[in-house]
């Protein structure tokens, strides 16, 4: 992440930890679990790039320096509701690796191996669907804590839960796509990255900050479209990643979006792109469920020769140059407009 | 459910077909799954007894007749909760029916054969796990939108988003349970019963509709207790109906707590009762996924012989006459008093 956010990061790291800690020792009164679930929340939240909270810490202070307090506590809530989002999805998308290490499921299923007990994949996963219910429960337990003046505590927890159900029926999308043979369309591919990621990761925290300081309704239009070019171009860089990237810098394989069936942009233009054989490679590519690193090197080429990629890279531009406009359009101290500035260009140009 | 609930039943189903009816046609518009999960969680959560949501209902118009209209809405959010976390303990469960109909993952399930995608069952489950999420972030966001003193409204979702923290360990430790061969001492079982029924199903409503009237701590201290009299004998009559009962006024096949291994008190007390040959039986039946009618069989006639189930019985008795101690001490109406003594006599007596 930029390094302007690492203050953010380690204060966001710092109170979860906090709160989990404490939190387990009341909840280990009543089982192992309590312990358990929240030492492993506390690990798997903390490892993040914890993106969403700094965004929201940041849009916070970018209006108002006093704000930190209890955006502090609102963006470690923001924070839980993500990994709990994870937490699910790596079960959906039976992912066993993230953040450098075993996906929660995984960790469950290890545990229930070790014990010798019944069925560890399917209970490890059931313990995963809880460990990811509990990390949502715990975000609204904050929000309800934070000494926060109401009617904006009111209007985030609307924001959220509002974006949230947008999210959730992005993730049935993503899920059903991933399932089916079909090749979505273009509009279908940018509409679920807008609601799965881009909404969610960017204008919503952006928005928030906005919220606490209590913006008016001009800057949290600005916001909330500067989001949405942020978060499109984010998703888009994750998807050259996902193929072209480093597992040692992403802390996760390279290549599983294939091995899940995953639509995303730039295998759709690629599909249309190759004919004949190469086309009937690829399809038989994206349908194995473990795909061999020639499997990979054929797809990197074929990108590769296609300029796929470079199309990508065009529209990237172009919603860089409108971000680019927005944040100029943003009534804030130069030093933070150049932190997102600063930020626009990570995500163009990261390679984790 | 006892009939003076009916009304509260339908005033809710109304109110949340009419919610789910508007969020799905807001969502439809972004993708199919919007419309889709709406009107099965419409469906699903309308065709339970809705018992969280009439208590609750309850409770507030047994201090203030005119505490309904909010109430109303933060019932039916309550009842969304309650759907998701039933949607979610299917998935672990492997319960295939639910409410007289397929469980939700399983309905999906059956949709992803339909439309001849990939791994139906895993596709289900997903799909599954978002629709369960996405009804706990309905319940979020009715609370955020309810017109309701939001001192009043921060106290409900602290209360309640601890209480289902107490819920998702408590859920941990049945899953964990299931999956093990050991069997669990008597008070695990009841705090599990405690913890995952009854301050849940039962405390947590009534100390809901306390809240919304404005009672004091003194009042919410006997409803907690109360709450946790009345769900105990709820979740051991559950039980018994499970083994007892008739799957067609259960809305749910008979015998399967056995198949997925729930450590129930009566099945513990029934293991400290068998010896040799008998016990050695019941180990057996216990460990098998799909149980006979004459395993069934074998069961309820050693409980009756070995009088298990008494014993359970006469520990329901003493929680009813503890619980008609507390109901006396309340200050409300003759009439709602007498209702509350219904609702006792109808847990312990209920065959659904």
């Amino acid at each position: 992440m930029i390094k302007q956010f690492e203050p953010y990061r380690r204060l966001i790291e710092q109170w979860l930890s906090g709160f989990l800690l404490s939190r387990g020792k009341e909840l280990g009164k009543a089982n192992r679990w309590g312990t358990d679930v929240t030492k492993r929340l506390s690990t798997f939240a903390t490892k993040g790039k914890l993106l969403r909270g700094c965004l929201l810490l940041f849009s916070g202070r970018m209006f108002d320096k006093e704000s930190e307090n209890s955006a502090l506590e609102v963006a470690s809530a923001y924070e839980l509701i993500h990994s709990s989002l994870l937490i699910h999805d790596d079960i959906m998308d039976r992912d066993t690796q993230r953040r450098g290490m075993p996906s929660i499921f995984c960790q469950y299923k290890n545990l229930i191996e070790d014990e010798k007990a019944k069925d560890p994949l399917h209970v490890g996963e059931s313990l995963g669907i809880c460990a990811g219910d509990l990390a949502l429960f715990f975000a609204f337990e904050i929000l309800a804590r934070v000494n926060l003046d109401p009617n904006i505590k009111q209007r985030i927890i609307y924001l959220w839960s509002r974006e949230l159900g947008n999210v959730g029926i992005a993730q049935m999308q993503d899920v059903s796509f991933a399932a089916s043979m079909c090749e979505p369309e273009e509009k279908e591919i940018l509409s679920l990255y807008l609601y799965k990621t881009a909404r969610y990761t960017f204008s919503t925290p952006l928005i928030t900050g906005a919220i606490l300081t209590g913006q008016n309704q001009g800057t949290i239009g600005i916001l909330e479209e500067l989001g949405e070019y942020f978060g499109l171009i984010f998703q888009l860089k994750d998807d050259e990643l996902g193929l072209f990237g480093s597992e040692a810098k992403l802390g996760k394989p390279v290549g599983t979006d294939i091995e899940e069936g995953k639509k995303t942009l730039i295998m759709h233009y690629l599909s249309g792109m190759l004919e004949d054989e190469d086309k009937r490679r690829l399809d038989t590519i994206r349908q194995k469920e473990r795909i061999l690193s020639s499997d990979l090197e054929f797809i990197r080429s074929a990108v590769r020769r296609t300029k796929a990629q470079e199309r990508i890279e065009k529209m990237m531009n172009e919603m860089e140059r409108k971000a680019e406009n927005l944040i100029s359009k943003l009534k804030v101290k130069e030093a933070d407009r150049n932190i997102l500035f600063d930020l626009l260009s990570f995500s163009l140009r990261r390679e984790w």
